[in-house]
């Protein structure tokens, strides 16, 4: 049947065209019954407030969970005793060894001259520490990342490279293009011989509460300390640096790297009754940075994924696939969990058939891009239709490689769903100490869960390849 | 002249509505010639940044500037400076004794039990120390002040009060009735038996940064430490307790009681060509809080007063009467700068004819409303209708004593003007990290700086009694 389907949507591509009709008749087909299952399911979440529930005893009971601290190892426990206590029919973990990173009690900056002030700053992860006095040294302003990389070597010696750029919401000054000053800055600064760098928070809030987030090094160039001082803070420096006099600046991180320590990918699985072997895959990720609670980052995912599972296992039906809840661990120190996973997983690949994630904060879902073979396409917008009264569009791309984590399944060859939503103020809160719950936007949260609960349901009650 | 101005206003009520024809014809008229002069005044700052660059110089080159720190010291310097280099006819400062007070190193707070959680706090201004190792007890949840105030003697031995009541931006849930918790719930709370006491911010914001804040104490209460924790650590203890467990927190603060401390009023005034001792007051605090640079509270209204001083001395013509421009010292502790001011001048408090100050954060004046004699009221009203097209209307209320410092002068029998504007996000930042430069509305101050010269102005060019 799959093969005669194949052949169809290879012979034409108007297969997506093709009636309704033409489908019902085999398994791949969205029935009317998948359809008000998934309706009764929606219906339901969209009334509960459970998953905004998830998200406050995760960061009441739990909190910071840094990736390898003891909020992380808490975090764990308590997804698997969730789990378990929400009736998943397996319940498991798998270890991911990661890098060791300490923050250390000490992040502080100083103007020093010719005008004094504190600075709020936050060491960037991974970074190396000061030495045990601080760095007291003139400070040199970049406007971009770009320029920084053009500075000449040895140009900046003895002194500290500074980075002004400020991050917009959306667009081409958004979170990748002035992501690059965090990531990579630190190697720009010490090729041109800085002792340290400071970059303008990646955010687009105006308070006093600095964005962390990962750095990098790179081989053969020496590590060199590195930090976010708040936008208000920039801005204080860049007003002092209009004095046009020589500006110096002290900076004191005593974060510093630390032996490799074990974390886990939480599993929970509701097992499918005719081919258990294969899953719809849910994710978002467990750890969070240190700075909060991480309500947005990634509590707000870890809520929805707990809480559409929680509907379909109180919905009373078992899929005919598997639908796994996937928390991922360290994805803040780039995707490692997911990573592992793929690693472990690479000879069950094929058996993760969908997948979709969440970690963008708190929103409306406004649109579904699916990512999955031809053929499986029309059926994959047809579950789309099932959003629209939702309030979710299906985008007419085909793109999707799954959000965050689930993005190294996606390059290992799953299908996806990426589910869209609108920004926000998602940008201001980012990695910050301000990450708390008060964020969550407890209405969209339950939708949310609704798109989730009927993804995984629809996705796992046929025996589409989606793939294909 | 004005004692049969005088009668008339007793005679009848009418005096009101007396055609403007009648007044005109002596010198408590507002001629068309100083309303010309106004308006130029009020169209020059109107495109002038420069009440911003004053709070950009004073944010930027002082900073934060806690009555009796070093910052206030460089503070009354550089206000001194500034008022000369603009050409203020006198320049001199009036010494303020104030008890010195300490935050020191630490504030720390942390819930231990049942899940342990680090909270962004900050001592009340007063507060004295916790013990060195801090205090470690079960905190009691009280929903306000009042309700703290109830709770029977030593029902709260050994433990620490907790006030959740949150604060709104306007009406009866606004900052009077909720700062009772923060003047003096530490009162209440030890009266009860209390070993600290810790409220929630009396702000309007949903950031990690606490508001702090003076308290008090009283004779034979014992002085118990006092702090703030911020909305989302608020909001976060309360889920806690919400799991109906004993709630342990830990407090630690450093701040304590010092020497009396020597800080000063400064004035700058310009002074008038026929009663030079007499004098229209305008005023702002150059004090602020040390959780930061002080650009809304009341960074802003030295700039307005500033710049509309110098608007003023710029224009070319002198006024007939005194114009001062009084920035006092230590609003922040209980408006000691203008108590002192009062007691020092209370042999001349009545060549003070009227006053008007700002200490309202960011935004655009909306309404005046006057607080003078009966006869004077007229006149003041038609000042009003000059500032008609800046957007201000003016009140039918006569009742105005002054703001803040002012008040203290209103108290003292001075005419006062109040310039009121809408409360805007001020309340968000008052007190806390926040209350930085970015925050100030750089157009809205133009139209405050207008409307200040022009008042001062017009108010200045009159031999008007604003008393009667």
């Amino acid at each position: 049947m799959k093969k005669q389907l194949l052949k169809l949507a290879l012979v034409s591509a108007l297969f997506a065209q093709l009636p309704l009709g033409l489908m019902a008749q085999n398994n791949s087909a969205l029935t009317d019954e998948i359809i008000a299952h998934a309706n009764m399911l929606g219906q339901k979440a969209s009334q509960s407030d459970l998953a905004y529930q998830v998200v406050k005893s995760l960061t009441t009971e739990v909190g910071p969970r840094k990736v390898g601290s003891a909020g992380d190892a808490k975090a764990v426990k308590w997804a698997v005793e969730k789990m378990k206590a929400y009736g998943f029919d397996r319940v498991w973990t798998e270890p991911v060894v990661v890098p060791g990173w300490h923050r250390g009690p000490i992040s502080a900056a100083k103007i020093m001259l010719p005008f004094e002030h504190k600075m709020a700053v936050t060491a960037l992860g991974n970074s190396v520490a000061t030495p045990k006095d601080g760095i007291t040294a003139e400070i040199v302003q970049f406007d971009e990342y770009k320029d920084l990389v053009a500075a000449p070597a040895n140009s900046l010696k003895g002194k500290i490279a500074y980075i002004s750029f400020r991050m917009e919401g959306t667009g081409l000054k958004g979170y990748s293009y002035a992501g690059q000053a965090r990531h990579n800055g630190s190697v720009a600064a010490a090729k041109a011989g800085a002792s340290a760098i400071i970059i303008r928070s990646i955010g687009t809030d105006d308070n006093r509460t600095p964005h962390t987030g990962s750095m990098g090094y790179a081989d053969g160039v020496k590590k060199i300390p590195a930090a976010a001082i708040s936008n208000p803070d920039a801005d204080l420096l860049e007003s002092v640096l209009s004095y046009n006099k020589p500006v110096t600046v002290f900076l004191k991180l005593t974060s510093h790297a630390a032996d490799p320590v074990t974390t886990y990918n939480v599993l929970g699985e509701i097992t499918g009754t005719d081919e258990p072997e294969k899953a719809i895959t849910i994710g978002a990720h467990l750890d969070s940075w240190d700075e909060a609670t991480g309500a947005l980052d990634d509590g707000v995912g870890v809520g929805i994924m707990m809480a559409a599972a929680k509907h379909i296992i109180d919905g009373g039906k078992k899929p005919k696939r598997s639908i796994r809840v996937l928390l991922f661990a360290a994805e803040e120190i780039g995707l490692l969990g997911a990573a592992q996973y793929v690693k472990d997983h690479k000879d069950d690949m094929d058996n993760h058939i969908l997948g979709a994630e969440w970690d963008s904060g708190t929103g409306y879902i406004t649109e579904m891009e699916p990512g999955v073979g031809p053929m499986a396409l029309n059926v994959v917008r047809e579950m789309g239709a099932v959003f629209a009264p939702y309030g979710v569009a299906t985008s007419q791309k085909n793109t999707a490689k799954g959000d965050s984590d689930m993005s190294r399944l996606g390059n290992a060859g799953m299908p996806a769903v990426n589910l869209i939503s609108e920004i926000g103020y998602y940008m201001d809160y980012h990695h910050t100490a301000n990450d708390t719950l008060d964020k969550v936007n407890r209405e969209a949260i339950k939708q949310n869960s609704a798109i989730y609960a009927m993804f995984a349901w629809m996705a796992a009650s046929m025996d589409v390849d989606y793939r294909k």
